[in-house]
């Protein structure tokens, strides 16, 4: 790969995955379950052909002399000649919408120097349903299909995203901030509730249930570098989580400090 | 307009909006109010210049020598010579998803040869967000992209979609629905939820406050033609409702009268 760098490699994994998405829905493979992720998670045809257009490029990468340590929803973790390089991988976020054909679903890559979230040095995330591109640079800003991109200014609860796992028992926890919002939205894909956050599209996220850290580690940084916050439903910061497969989780973001308050204050009800 | 038929003019009519909206967004018109619209909702820049791009295709069939009434959710009614045919359009269905840059909205496009829902014979919806254009011909099936569609033949609440104008007030009135579905959705689109309902992504539906004729008649004609049924939340066809500028009813719909029987038994508690 000429021209070598983690950004690079990052879209060169996105244009991939999003070829094979194409070309899976084309047939009728999607949506088969192909038994248990390392993480816990059904693995459908979907997650493990995306998985695999990852590997084929970090292949490619490792052939030409590069080394890392590869953790991914679906295969766990692998070593690439072993290095203080961490490549996270969610090959697909937003599986279901994928297998039952809801055209907004992502891949979301991170690579990071060191083993927690603020390690964090690159994060990635590409919209297969339309074809935009996140990223954000450690100190480098965010941006959209190369437009640097800053979190919304409001500070009312415009429109409020939430994902809802088990809905009897995520809306539940959820509906203390719902209440308060003027617009809410589930969309089913974390990672792409972050990119909508750091673009300023969306003013709060809300994932009542653990989240594991390659689904929100790419968005987190997103969020960061666009000037909103992510934390867990208490407030705490998640500069300390751990990189890996377990849950470990809630959050809670919004584009400003203000608005992370209101949402604060909302669902302590 | 060579080879006339409704689809082709409406298959233009969808293009003419898309690029409409991918030219607004590369500028900064799009959000800015421009006061309210016919139906009473706040007239954004886009929803105009969407409604524009329709005019002209229609003002171009009328000097043809086509004659037909129009309504549309901003100008109203518009009479182009008068005669029984009555096209309906939503030029932007899910304005503030378009507004606030999240990638999926809508046109909704009816005709109709009477007053009354049942009088549609065809309905048009293109999702702006990734191009996909569904289509039904009353009596002659529903299509997605040329390819026919047939709902889902599930019979487990599975994947809910559910719209929320007002959180605190819809979500409430949902949430029993809600509660007993595995997975649940709010896109912010009731034109592209129904489309979604008739290409077998989703199993059932749920907009709790009364929505407008132009709103659901395309939906409604996908979901029937693609096996599947649209009602208010107490199960009573829409038939006889009238085609106009009026909130009338509330929407249930349900991939197959199983999960409509299941979807009103959650509603009634």
């Amino acid at each position: 790969m000429e021209n070598f760098s983690w950004l690079n490699a990052f879209k060169e994994m996105g244009k991939r995955v999003s070829a094979e998405m194409k070309e899976l829905f084309r047939g009728t493979g999607a949506g088969r379950a192909l038994g248990k992720g390392a993480s816990g998670d059904t693995t459908l045809v979907l997650d493990k052909r995306a998985e695999d257009a990852i590997l084929t490029v970090l292949e490619e990468l490792h052939a030409a002399g590069h080394t890392f340590t590869f953790i991914s929803e679906e295969l766990g973790i692998k070593e690439f000649g072993g290095s203080d390089v961490l490549i996270l991988a969610d090959p697909i976020d937003g599986s279901n919408n994928a297998r039952f054909g809801l055209p907004f679903y992502s891949t979301s890559l991170v690579m990071a120097t060191g083993g927690k979230l603020s390690d964090v040095a690159l994060g990635y995330i590409i919209n297969h349903g339309c074809g935009d591109e996140f990223w954000a640079i450690k100190g480098g800003g965010a941006y959209k299909n190369g437009i640097k991109i800053k979190s919304s200014d409001r500070v009312d609860l415009g429109m409020v995203n939430f994902e809802s796992s088990v809905p009897k028992r995520d809306l539940v926890a959820a509906m203390p901030l719902l209440k308060v919002a003027r617009k809410v939205r589930c969309l089913g894909t974390t990672a792409l509730d972050l990119a909508f956050l750091a673009s300023g599209s969306t003013d709060a996220v809300l994932v009542p249930s653990p989240s594991r850290s390659f689904d929100y580690a790419a968005g987190w940084l997103l969020v960061r570098e666009a000037g909103g916050v992510v934390t867990d439903t208490d407030g705490n910061p998640l500069d300390d989580s751990t990189l890996g497969l377990e849950r470990t989780r809630p959050l809670l973001g919004a584009s400003n400090v203000t608005l992370l308050n209101k949402a604060l204050k909302a669902l302590r009800g």
